[in-house]
């Protein structure tokens, strides 16, 4: 869960690294570092606590290379300090390392060849880059042969991307992964390694692909890639045409808002994408092939993506008849349920890298069940990994708290829902005007983020104070909850809980206070009273209670009233108003909206 | 979700119902009033707000009757005051009504035929009483026929069971109920109505059942049941052998200390009642044939019941191979997913009266599907209206928090899926040693609550300040994070949320600041080292990490080391000190533990 950078061959590898690393931030934020070495005998070590800012504020002009690598990083061993900060190196300063991942069996390693080592940090990554040292300076081996060695000693269940550097050969980057992503960048005179191609645009177009297993040496003048037997493999490259200045947050005080407010555009482009002029889906009809032929969909997802999932179960229920079940990634990873006879596999990931959900596509593939990705990001893992794969075409998404990626996850999946149906000749699907309602949707969205002002005085009226808040929903409802009250979490720190209505009154409404705000969504006609019987039930409990009810249910004391459109794709525009009550309380406390406490855009481990 | 009891032909019934009440008092405990007529002209209505002890510090001695009406309330509709308590009554002083459930028409009912009345309460109730004497003063028309004519305007969706008075007819009790409990208790020289037997154990043994949509007329010399087009129904008595006196906390300052510490007496009834001498399952062979025959098991509870039911899950499918799915009952009750083709139901509910769970049974039955309840509470309404009912033999439990009636769930379910799996022939569940493992589990419980003291201090430590907490694990570890975390929520008011340990990093993670309490549950091979990483990465943001784990994945650091015992009944060790935690806790801070704010135990609304 941090960003890497690497690179051999230039002039300034410094402000290289630093401008890379701003485009990883995403990735992590706890600290960053680089390491460059000017061939000529002289190199440096740079690490600051905190965002890249820091590190490059802390860069003197003195301080250059040619070749050198950096990070920027999530912690996960160790608390984010100087000391725990990548690259990490050995205690004779020969060997430089940057790792994101974790190393499950470190302590093992660490206890059976460097017992006697005294260690500077708390990280995982300390024990590897000593290893390599002890192998060379003690046992003698050259450098590509110790870090082999090193490679096969740590556990399989184990992830990384490793880029080394070794004073005594200062133009080569020694890499290597498993399970964690990494890309090879090809330049003239120059070669580059990365998390991810955003980080490498800026330099190069050319991308090579390393697999999981493989040791790769880069070095200005080529790179040889080999498998963990030595044999030297061949790799094609490809090309990536996004533009690296397409993220930018333009006159917005926070991506976040610029994103929200994205969101009917986005809904316009998936028509645009995916529907043709009389509204059908153009989807391609082999997956749709494999997808009919299922007797069940497994949709798969973390955070976020799970919740649009959740929808997504509803949406492929009601228009195909195909039974549905969502799963939480890092849970169906390691104990799957008993499986259908003919499964077929929904991967849901903004990122297309998150580790979690890999380690499933991983186990999927292997049993040679079919799958889709659903992604944001072309030539992803994920993406490419899946029997196919389809974007979602919502623009880079840079706030870590994921908004129009959701909804984009939401509506793509009912136009999917409603090809497969269509594909199957079902009536519910045939009927389903999916053309028109995401039109409705678009404008409706437009109403909502036009009514900023209003939203904002409701988030420092009920929600700026409170210790504690509720979303609760039944049904798609709930769902809209469950998302609802993670964006108020991850933003604002508020502890909220998204509930099924009917839930709360056995235990938690124990919680409920003089004014903690429980915040009702209404918008499915069998189940409206209910939700307002158990919002009574929290008001005869002291609650500040609010509403956000679709138009044809409303009432006149409602919080917030949502233009109508079909209830199967209400949660499209339910949530507007959860982002922005959570986007206005986190500003409102002053917090840093795009970049909260402890988080990473894309979670690259386990 | 309030209690009911009424009688009529007794010398004192002012201290039937007071003691009737008291032992209804796990149904809501917001406010509590009696009605009483002499029959001589003289009647009397006290309400107070709070427990049953406040109503019977301001009653008098010359406060008496042969006739009347008690309830305790859980405040639905309208805070909880004496306004709003019940008996609630007509503007004329005529009519008396007790009520347990939700009305959910009665704004419209109210504007359609009382928009000239002025109104005392906020409760639906005041609304029927009204509408009763409306019918009678205004049309004219006589008491029964009034009260079924309003019976008639009330919506199907609603539930109630209603206890009326008339001060014109002062010895008749007029009785109905739809979803929610009533029995009639038959006496000698009297007779009498509450909302569980429990109520009227004192005074008699014998009962009857009322169904939904029945008219009923109680009076000291007779009962009549009509159905609502007049017919008079035939009904049999049934007696219930329970002593009134079982439930006695004893020495214990509160039962939940009594009933965890009844948990290895609890696993040794279950042995005793459940296995024979050779450890095989003793269990209805037409109920497995039933369960064989299905192609997917629904498990369906509220609550904690549900959290034992995603255990069950787990250990029908370990033992059986057949597909299993867990539902929150009020959410299956609104929206079906695609059903297998022959479904099978299991309903977990302590009490046997959840309204939630009674609404899909009532569905369930409809479509003809076979269902089994999993109960503590013998003639109860879901064990009465089930294909077949299994019981739990926990003894009452009586603090509102459930703890012994959760591991009973969750081990009656592991004899169930060994019997089931047994009647199928699968080597899993012949392997399975059900009998040795719980008389470990027995032995293991007792070892954990011995060390009362230890858990106290960990308590005292670390959560008695913090505002919120978590619990986290994989898999089935999972599952007890789940219910770990509601019953702190529950009783100490802390917002604890359990959480799967993979998914905190994708958003959830932003709520750990300093020294927030993070609680990793860790007993299966598979995933100790995810989960541990996990607390690895929670602790570099300054958690205070606790940890809960099996003996033979212990580390030296681990807070609580558990006995080994076969890992798919780790959840009812594991439990065990998350329930003294929370217990501790909440004493620490001085709370009612038995009896938490906004709370009821048996949950008979939706």
């Amino acid at each position: 869960m941090c960003g890497i950078v690497g690179i051999t061959g230039v002039p300034d590898a410094v402000s290289v690294l630093v401008s890379g690393l701003e485009r990883l931030e995403y990735r992590g934020y706890d600290s960053a570092g680089i390491y460059v070495n000017d061939q000529s005998g002289q190199d440096y070590l740079v690490r600051r606590v905190g965002r890249i800012a820091n590190l490059k504020s802390a860069l003197t002009p003195a301080i250059k290379g040619i070749t050198g690598i950096g990070h920027t990083r999530w912690a996960t061993h160790g608390v984010p300090s100087e000391t725990n900060a990548h690259p990490q190196y050995s205690a004779d300063e020969r060997f430089y390392l940057v790792h994101n991942g974790v190393i499950d069996n470190f302590e093992q390693l660490k206890s059976e060849y460097l017992a006697d080592v005294k260690f500077q940090s708390q990280t995982d990554t300390e024990v590897i880059v000593q290893l390599v040292d002890r192998f060379v300076v003690d046992y003698e081996m050259d450098t590509r042969a110790a870090f082999l060695k090193v490679l096969h000693l740590i556990s399989d269940d184990s992830s990384y991307a490793f880029v080394l550097m070794d004073r005594q050969t200062p133009d080569t980057l020694y890499v290597a992964k498993n399970k964690s992503p990494l890309l090879i960048g090809i330049g003239e005179d120059f070669n580059m390694v990365g998390s991810d191609a955003v980080a490498m645009l800026k330099e190069t177009h050319t991308f090579m692909e390393i697999q999981d297993r493989e040791v790769v040496t880069v070095q200005p003048e080529g790179v040889v890639i080999r498998d963990f037997d030595g044999n030297e493999m061949k790799r094609d490259t490809f090309r990536v045409d996004m533009d690296a200045s397409a993220a930018d947050k333009g006159t917005y005080p926070f991506y976040m808002l610029k994103e929200v407010d994205e969101q009917p555009v986005v809904m316009r482009k998936l028509v645009q994408e995916y529907l043709d002029d009389e509204g059908i889906p153009k989807i391609d009809p082999k997956l749709l092939a494999q997808m009919k032929a299922a007797d069940r969909l497994y949709i798969v997802g973390a955070g976020t993506s799970y919740h649009a999932g959740l929808i997504g179960a509803r949406l492929f229920e009601r228009l195909t008849g195909i039974s549905t079940q969502v799963f939480i990634s890092s849970e169906f990873a390691y104990e799957q349920p008993i499986m259908a006879a003919k499964p077929f596999f929904i991967f849901l990931t903004q990122s297309g890298e998150t580790a979690d959900s890999r380690e499933v596509l991983v186990n999927v593939k292997k049993q040679g069940w079919p799958s889709l990705t659903i992604t944001n990001v072309p030539k992803s893992t994920l993406s490419r990994e899946a029997s196919f794969t389809l974007l979602l075409h919502a623009g880079p998404e840079i706030s870590v708290a994921s908004t129009k990626a959701y909804t984009a996850q939401v509506a793509f999946q009912a136009i999917l829902a409603k090809a497969l149906g269509m594909a199957m000749n079902k009536e519910n699907a045939a009927n389903f005007d999916i053309k028109q309602q995401l039109g409705l949707v678009a404008i409706g969205m437009q109403a909502i983020v036009d009514s900023k002002d209003e939203l904002e005085s409701i988030a420092s009226r009920y929600l700026s104070q409170p210790r504690n808040a509720f979303y609760i929903g039944r049904g798609i409802d709930w769902s809209v909850a469950l998302e609802s009250a993670l964006k108020l979490k991850e933003i604002s720190y508020v502890q909220a809980e998204g509930f099924a209505s009917g839930e709360l009154k056995h235990g938690t409404i124990a919680l409920i206070e003089d004014k903690t705000p429980v915040i009702g969504i209404i918008t499915q006609d069998r189940t409206a009273n209910l939700t307002r019987s158990n919002l009574q039930e929290v008001v005869s409990r002291g609650a500040s209670v609010l509403t956000i009810a679709s138009k044809h249910l409303s009432q006149p004391d409602d919080t917030i009233v949502l233009p109508d459109v079909d209830p199967l794709l209400s949660p499209l525009l339910s949530v507007v108003p959860a982002q922005l009550l959570a986007y206005y309380t986190s500003l409102g406390k002053g917090l840093d909206v795009d970049k909260p406490r402890n988080l990473a855009k894309s979670v690259t481990v386990q």
